[in-house]
């Protein structure tokens, strides 16, 4: 991320002003907003206050405890950046597509249009909007190139925080007050499979993009300190009730809006994309405060962390960003090498260990479904015809933007291809040759599945099982038939 | 749906007018209700405002992108049709069972008894409550014939929305001004099993009936509109946290009451049967508007929508319902013929492929769970012994109101009928005749099930994996035996 | 429970006084909180108003329908007992574990350090924390042992009810009334695997600790009776949106503040740990009111209550707490003597039937997740390979605090043992003797499993199915080709 308070005459790397449609006379003011902020709109060829750059691809990261995540990222991180702007303030996002497919932007703090200006970026290339911050609150952008991918590529890792201060605040600085500890708090869900992220069965739910992260680093506090944070559930399937140990709050602020306040309360329900900005204060009292989100199967995936309370820390950190942690490059090299699991959605790795179909299960099926194979790897017997189904429904665009899948193979003793494949629809094939089959398909290049196709016989005769029952018996049978006539026929 | 202002005289469809209890002195006033806006109480023999007939059966819904959907339906559709009333309005709501099983009606917005007067409607019955509209809000209705039936014929597909709009209006009317376009919005689940429907697994999450309905239909709007949506995520599991991108919301109210009114905000959340009045504008620019639900696995299920804004649209949909679409029996039968996928609930379709039990697996299992068979098709080996279990637990009546179920062969090569099932109870049988069973639950007629009872050696045959290995050794060692032998005697 | 009113010469029971960490000048007033309410830090010396002492223990409660719970409890009850304080009084929770593993407590409405006092007490150990109920609110605590502990042993059954009543009272209690009936309400989820403890998938979901305990025996009201519902979502997993059929709330409270106050609605939505006070009337007309969470699928599983209205009921109980059932240890004899089925999250009972592995199939995978084995029993071949892999994450404390996992036999054919297990860590061991292997996590010794390893020979040769053409057919071959010889030699 890289943030300019730019001077008008610093704008040399404005992006070309995109011409509007015609507007009606009232176009820079306010329609039918009497007694209503405006909304964000705003010319595009106006200074910004604020100027983020967003920098979208394809790639990994590390989510602690040995786990490497190959997915989407912003900045090469997940979560990406935290933007944070005052209210009426007039905010630039550049969005940069270092990566193979299309991405694109969408800004929550921003009413107004922005899907035809950042809504579909492709590879390689950069657009920009331009919006006026009207409503104070705590916002998710996220990465939506259109259709389908909305939905997938925030599934997949491309999301983060946007925060508009309100000009006046909330109740602690109407009181003259402010914060002594800030924390920009995402909660957020991992998935290993495409069909995961679509029931909403994550293996991991993370704070700020590492397991247990602040478990591992706790949030330092002294007792009497004045904590706001500022809560997004990115989700995006499962709600969180954010909750700490030992902690009523003082007020919360539903979408972090200082008009929509309530008192006290031990939690704040969230759906994905919901926020709420939290005061509390940090009791009289030494000792752990810890965070969680009381829906503790989430908990038990990640989603735990802990305010070290104690008079003795001098020092704390003020502000506490939601960004995910970042890397070096040979950082990451070595987590790759160390990791002990690597993830992803859309590809086998080591944790996708093969479906196997056994001869008596007569048929295999693949679901496509949320941009990934399900399962990822399969293993059949030898003539077995493998049927693929497209589960994925969205199917009015095409490419990355469309829920329209189908099956190539890259390596393999055969090689064939489906044709694209529309809700529901089906293709089928029967492996006559043992073997690895590698295929992708062509529409998301990074959807990756693998055919494993068996012998029975030599599978079968390397097991330990009973299975020479089936040669014993008979030949215990043809023994007893024949050794008799012969042993009389050697006796005539 | 058949809505009457019904002046008194006109009132010679008028049901029965029942008998009430016997009520203390206040009997048309408020009890208890001091600075509380009476109840929904009113006497049965009272003129209404406004008058609905809702019909109820059992039958089929086309959902879009060639799917079939087969459950329970009012008025042919699903949602059931939009019922809009004002505030201290007194409405009739007739229901009329054309079903083959026993429907019922529970209407939110009724702040009375309703379950004595239209919970529980026999099939061919008609059935009629009345009630004035005290509270304003969006609510849901839905069948309740009672017991297990309330929640599974809601699972099945029985719901709509009645809107109490209220006196004063809202913010909006309260400034003097009104919406220019007024969407009612029903978000909802379809489940292929029943099974998915206790779990909360939807095949697909619908906008008012149809998968992607407003992406394929956008909703036309222009920039400075203001549009108010009247949401109801009808669930029956699912949380739903709407949003659209590129608006901030003015004004949401929470269930629909003005006094409820929050300020901003990205998203509203709503869980099974919540709703929210939403006011916003159209921001000033041109564009595509999407509307989403951003739990996004649920969106990638069918819940994605577009608001097109133009300057150009001349004219707009001023107020669109949230009834679900219907066709005429002709339209039906042809996506009935033309259907890529049917799915229902309780029965066996084309996508519920058998579930094979191979020799080796030695059991097979078929739970009995939200008023289905789980697998609804199985496949096993002659000589399978296969336990149903009861996994529904609701047993405190019978027939459709209990969750009390049994399984009888309707055709089949050996006709059985097992107990009356409570919860947790089993039942088994082993098949020794090969062929196709197929049985239903007697007091669920419409719970179908199958059993494809196969021999094993048959089946093999026909496979093409290495199974010539059992035919080919012995043939082999009685050849590698007797050859000798026969050949010794022919020498000889 | 043990509740005491005490007067101050009477603390002959009191705890040793906690010496404090040493305080600023300011330790017995209130840090940072100009314009607030004080947290609830008192000094630990301080004699408390009210003085409850909870015991928390491992056990098994009885759920109803014939169901046998084994699981964590606090006073042997699922959900605990429910304790009711006034706004500001200074609370006492002794916390006595009579259990074989350690437990401890989470007390939400505890604004001050608890983890300290009593958020880790070892097996036979007592331990107590004081604190002033500074805010009013509906309350939830829990067992909270640290760490990983916290989520598993709240997922096993340890929880209940805290309320705070507000000093001024709701609406109600401003216009100078009070409710007639006041229902504590908790609504909580029982698991039968730790997976499913994990991914949200209970299989009962129960008000009050039992299935449709307000079914059963009905709640008796009048019409025209003021109704509180005191509503506490446990979860730990799941949403609820309460809703009674007939009736719309006439005021609700989120979290149980008065301050939070809502008009109207047909719901409450409360995630884990979410609460509302909710107020109503009994509408003038008499019948039943079901009491039921939209959430449907929940309520199919044991979430339905009723409220029966007659004018005829004289008494009714003013107070119904939401304790879970008690049962004399004869009553709990006979219940697990009778019981239809025993559950439990983390040790095989009657309803874990083994998970059958096919010579064909050639592997077998255990995950060990959310303190259980998955599956609890495993049936394989001999030969078999079967692989451990921890799926738990939570690995930075040891013993009952973490989710680090081993596998221990403790009887069968062969003894082993792995050495602990992070997470994602695999042990595999090959068996190689028939028998049946009972196994324990050795850190959390409750954590049972079992592997039955069988003679595939053996296993076939006791099936029905279609196995003789594998005698029959080298029979026939053999007769086919030996016959014409032995009867050709005959006939020399």
């Amino acid at each position: 991320m890289r943030t300019d308070n730019k001077q008008p005459d610093e704008t040399d790397e404005q992006e070309p002003i995109e011409i509007l449609q015609p507007m009606n006379d009232k176009q820079n003011g306010c329609i039918g907003c009497e007694g209503l902020p405006p909304t964000s709109y705003v010319q595009q060829d106006m200074e910004p206050d604020k100027k983020f750059t967003l920098t979208l691809t394809e790639g990994d990261v590390y989510l602690g405890k040995g786990v490497l995540y190959s997915g989407f990222t912003i900045d090469d991180k997940i979560p990406g950046p935290t933007l944070i702007v005052r209210q009426n303030e007039i905010v630039e996002i550049e969005v940069v597509n270092t990566g193979k497919i299309p991405h694109g932007m969408s800004i929550h703090a921003a009413y107004t249009q922005t899907s035809k200006y950042v809504g579909q970026i492709g590879a390689g290339e950069t657009k920009s909007v331009k919006f006026k911050a009207t409503y104070p609150g705590v916002y998710m952008y996220h990465c939506a190139p259109g259709g389908h991918a909305i939905p997938m590529h925030t599934l997949f890792g491309q999301y983060g925080m946007l925060v508009v201060l309100p000009d006046d605040g909330y109740e602690l600085e109407k009181r003259g007050e402010k914060p002594d500890v800030e924390l920009y708090l995402i909660q957020h869900e991992m998935y290993k499979t495409g069909k995961d992220a679509i029931t909403g069965d994550p293996l991991y739910v993370l704070f700020n993009g590492q397991l247990f992260r602040y478990v591992e680093d706790p949030i330092k506090v002294r007792p009497g300190d004045k904590v706001r944070i500022y809560f997004l559930n990115v989700g995006p399937n499962i709600i969180s009730t954010l909750h700490i140990v030992g902690v009523v709050w003082d007020h919360v602020y539903w979408q972090g809006h200082p008009d929509n306040v309530f008192v006290g309360g031990q939690t704040v329900l969230a759906g994905p994309s919901d926020s709420w900005v939290i005061d509390f204060r940090i009791p009289e009292d030494e000792g752990n405060y810890l965070l969680v989100t009381h829906a503790f199967g989430s908990a038990t995936r990640g989603a735990i962390g802990v305010f070290s309370a104690s008079y003795d820390h001098e020092e704390v950190d003020n502000v506490i960003l939601a960004d995910g942690p970042t890397y070096t490059e040979e950082e990451l090299t070595e987590f790759r090498e160390l990791a002990e699991r690597i993830i992803s959605p859309y590809e086998p790795t080591d944790i996708d260990e093969p479906y196997i179909i056994t001869p008596e299960q007569q048929k295999a099926t693949v679901e496509i479904i949320g941009n990934s194979f399900y399962p990822k790897v399969l293993k059949v017997p030898v003539g077995t015809e493998v049927e693929w189904i497209n589960e994925d429904i969205f199917t009015y665009a095409e490419g990355e933007f469309a829920g329209i899948h189908d099956v190539a193979v890259t390596s393999g003793p055969e090689m064939f291809a489906s044709p694209l494949l529309g809700h529901g629809e089906k293709f089928s094939y029967t492996f006559t040759e043992v073997g690895e089959y590698e295929y992708i398909c062509v529409p998301h290049p990074y959807m990756k599945g693998k055919v494993i196709v068996y012998d029975p016989a030599e599978n079968s005769s390397s097991q330990q099982s009973g299975f020479n029952i089936w040669y014993a018996l008979p030949l215990a049978v043809v023994g007893m038939i024949v050794l008799p006539i012969i042993i009389r026929k050697f006796r005539n």
